[in-house]
């Protein structure tokens, strides 16, 4: 018996990976698809790359009907979509994975300070789940509708998980530097990822404000039952995927690197998609490009008593739809890495 | 029963791409790897975008019980190394797949002519069957030892092949002008392929005197019944993988496109990596990246009788490391697309 | 004395190029810019690379006394928006360098046919001049306005030039391979530019029916004094600048390389930004980039008797800017290469 | 009279920024060119995009008589090897300027530590001046033995500087994160560096261990009048050129970004390749690439009483080969900008 799947918002890049990933997942089924513009047509005239794999005319996202016949429904929304959709769908009994931002942030004031919106359904917050199966395994096996986290807050709470969890740091001078791939800005057209700026190009932007600080706040103040605040910085770098964290924090005592690589081997030991790097093999972004794995090392700098780690994830798989993925699986009762069992793909 | 894979000259890109490919294979079971650079270690240390999927330890390509327990042996080596190994390995019955460039050419005196070297095993030369599963499907399923065909000519011989067995172009006048993507010069260090200097940089190498000309040439040859010589000029493009052709010929008869795109879909319609693309869907190297889909356009340019053909493959994989699993599924009789039912990943 | 300067679509790429390059321009004055856009407003807004070099608040393209206090004014406008304004201009006595491609085509039915619009001041076509100046060098001094070529057909052209003057080759047989940068597709967001898209990607475009293709014929013909039809693909490469064309043409009689070479070499013997390649240098577009040079390289294959010629140039600088420049000096009696003596950026 | 100037070192990256830049200076003739690998040949051989600018066949980097007839020499050479030869050049009383790395640090214990070699010449290094010239300028003037200060140090120093004089910020909590582009690493060939390694991939490396820590650690302690250490990581991005560092301190009172704009401003007043960005305008790699401009932004986030600097230079000309002719300038009495006054190169 297939998993019988749903896409909506399958125009993006993230419904193109859910398509992707989900046509080679060994128990599902892909049954239906729908977005606004691509209403009635294939799926295949906005993802070429998979003709010959598949035909499916697309619904409208307004499709009334669109839960009948499915076991899941992934929500490829923009923020302040996904909501009232994942409302109605849930009405019908079907599960939600939602891959935007609606259901992160638990604080409703948080989702409006952040997103200048008010929440279009605040009744389910209460039963979403943060879809982070390192931290969350147990929950979203019995959960009915998933907050896919954010790609940023991914690299970034994995990161940090087994140090804010064994109290070993600082929890007032967290620093995280992020670098993106363009993808992360998604399909829309924008000066700032047009061909001719963005490649040979660095910059940073929304310091300071960017909407992924609240999601990594909640969490990490999860972890360590306090109140955390940190910096956050994402940075867009010329090139399409991949997400490389540098994270800074301060260390109660005096570590070493192996202690460090124990650490993260043991907190992470039933994670099978976290695999523990060391300082003479540094994450790179290539190494988890595709694939649903997140490389993590941990350094301990012993002149300054900081530990730097860094953390890579391809932002459009386990940042999004890999991770989604991984979710459905836990929720169905599947095996964690059914259909998910890629290497990086190097070069 | 799975098939007992080995791979001789596992370091390299087609290497890793074999690795990468074989690992999700249902019916593959890689027993065997090899190389000289990484002899004595785990192929995870070269290969390292592929940690937690696979452990195994390399033989050194000179291990003289390299082929028991295997049913194929993968070659990934430089020209001049496969011959003498390839004999060595018939001997014990295993068959063979060779990916570099010493049973292409059916001519020795070719052979010399362009790679400057007198062939290693000649007798073997009649046996072995150029691996183009579109075109000799029927010989390599009846075949012990498979000449992969170089990425080129992959491009090149499916995009002209449809034209020239139904004679319809002028066969003294054919231009190959392709574009390849940096792994097509492989993991060898350059100055050419220096970051800095290929990057932001177009140009092209080896005009008129590229290795994979007469390879081009016969197959054409064999394919139009007459003798062809083509001008083919290959090009290096700052990314990392694809190839596009563009190819120039002169017809013999007025057409349309819309005959052309029928000629094309006749000729390779049992064709299952084959994707006929138009005029409003040119081909692109991304639709195929990552996949074992060769995308081929034919343009009739009404005002000067010539036909454009676009033709477009990941090198690493339609044009190496995919179209090589692709023969071993046919001499093993499995569906030819076993372990390759990949989309091209987008973006 | 300085030239006083205007520029009508500052905001562009070709743009920023002029105002780049005429900044360092001993015996330029930037006077006034205008644009639609960022009328009102300091260029630097829209050109913050430039910041500190210059202040100056922009005009509107409608601004009725442009002209005045102006020598020249270049005009950086999307085709079918220069042709009226070249007019009034023109009846203001200011001299005038279109880089659209309004006074390209000197067919007002051609350009009818290309660009489907009624050409809007088909009175001054007869008056302007093409403005390549290894080519017009002697009109252009005594021309008060003139079209600046396309990027493509600078390239073709000053490839072919020498062969077509000299009758050496072929002339309904001329295969015009060419691949360009990003920014030759201008500041416009484009889904085809979109970064995520055009990165790690390659593609033609425009196959057989590229506006370019009658730009080339007309020049190509008056060369050779004979009616040509060209095949003409422009391709799109994943980096920002240069244009690469590879030219095929079939030789009347045996040629060598070095008469090749010696035969160019003469042709522009005058001419400071030409450079003479050879098969042991090929042109790379990085050899041009930010420059004004047109790097070629004409290659004999005895085996096929045909010439392929490599030509690079920068397409914002000798493909629009550079050239405008080079164009400017020529109009007012400056040596052509005053303001323009840079070479290629490389890395 | 011009500055007669030689090169000694000259094939490398910043070998050749340095012929480019001091082509179209003014007030500069370039006398002689020496290398070790291209000795006795034209600098064209190696500087193609040069051809048609310069003829200089090179002397060997042992060549006795170097000196003679030149004001001033440029050393463009690997660490250990510039200490040695500028002994040599300075008794023979002409003036030098290091672009390497051996008079960076004051102190040859932290030389021996960090470069795990005895320094060459410990008796120039007093001499020697830093060359910063928005730190040093009068030194500078006076001086006839420079360091040019490394690439990722120019960034870090000049965002830091106008906080640590003003004594704004906490001493023992810097935190600079670095990203550069390829050619930093400079054109030896590595398997990093290989074009399809490095494309499409980003990673940390050196993690607190990079040479450039104590050369940066002791100009802000001479800026703070205190011990200072800090966390230091450089990362490698798919890009040619360009460092943008993101600098994290504590700040000490609360500030807004008015501020320390202002701040900033003032501090940097009579620096002319200094520019001052905003939060809605922060620097990108691209403003600056090509020119000896470095742009940063300073941001104060309110939530976290933290302060964010954005630095961003070309890594080859404010980072290496613009700075050393800055120097020259104040050398020689020249104005400041004198042949280095290029906007960025955008796009």
């Amino acid at each position: 018996m297939k998993i019988k799947v749903g896409i909506m918002g399958v125009t993006g890049y993230t419904g193109g990976e859910l398509l992707r990933l989900l046509l080679n997942h060994p128990l599902v089924e892909i049954k239906k698809a729908a977005s606004r513009s691509n209403f009635g047509n294939d799926v295949i005239k906005v993802h070429p790359q998979l003709a010959k794999l598949i035909n499916l005319i697309e619904d409208g996202i307004e499709e009334e009907d669109f839960a009948q016949g499915l076991d899941v429904v992934f929500l490829a929304l923009p923020h302040g979509k996904s909501a009232p959709l994942a409302k109605k769908l849930h009405e019908k009994g079907v599960k939600i994975i939602d891959l935007g931002a609606d259901f992160r942030l638990k604080s409703t004031e948080d989702y409006k300070d952040w997103y200048e919106l008010d929440h279009g359904c605040p009744e389910l917050l209460e039963e979403s789940v943060y879809g982070l199966p390192e931290i969350y395994k147990e929950k979203i096996k019995n959960s009915s509708i998933i907050a896919n986290p954010g790609c940023y807050p991914t690299s970034a709470i994995l990161g940090l998980a087994p140090l804010l969890a064994n109290k070993l740091i600082a929890v007032d001078n967290i620093i995280i530097d992020s670098k993106s791939g363009a993808t992360g800005s998604g399909k829309t057209l924008t000066q700032q990822t047009h061909f001719p700026d963005l490649n040979e190009n660095l910059q940073a932007y929304k310091v300071a404000c960017h909407r992924h600080t609240p999601e990594i706040e909640q969490e990490l103040s999860i972890l360590s039952d306090t109140k955390i605040q940190v910096n956050f910085t994402p940075h867009l770098v010329p090139m399409n995927r991949g997400i490389l964290s540098t994270i800074y924090v301060k260390s109660q005592k005096s570590l070493d690197n192996e202690q460090l690589e124990k650490l993260y081997s043991e907190y992470y030991r039933d994670c099978p998609f976290i695999r523990i790097r060391d300082k003479n093999h540094l994450p790179q972004t290539k190494w988890v490009q595709g694939s649903n794995y997140c490389d993590i090392a941990p350094i301990y700098d012993a002149r300054t008593g900081k530990i730097i780690i860094l953390s890579a994830i391809d932002n459009l798989v386990k940042g999004a739809s890999g991770q989604a993925i991984q979710n459905m699986n836990l929720m169905f009762g599947l095996e964690e890495t059914t259909g998910l069992k890629y290497g990086g793909i190097y070069p």
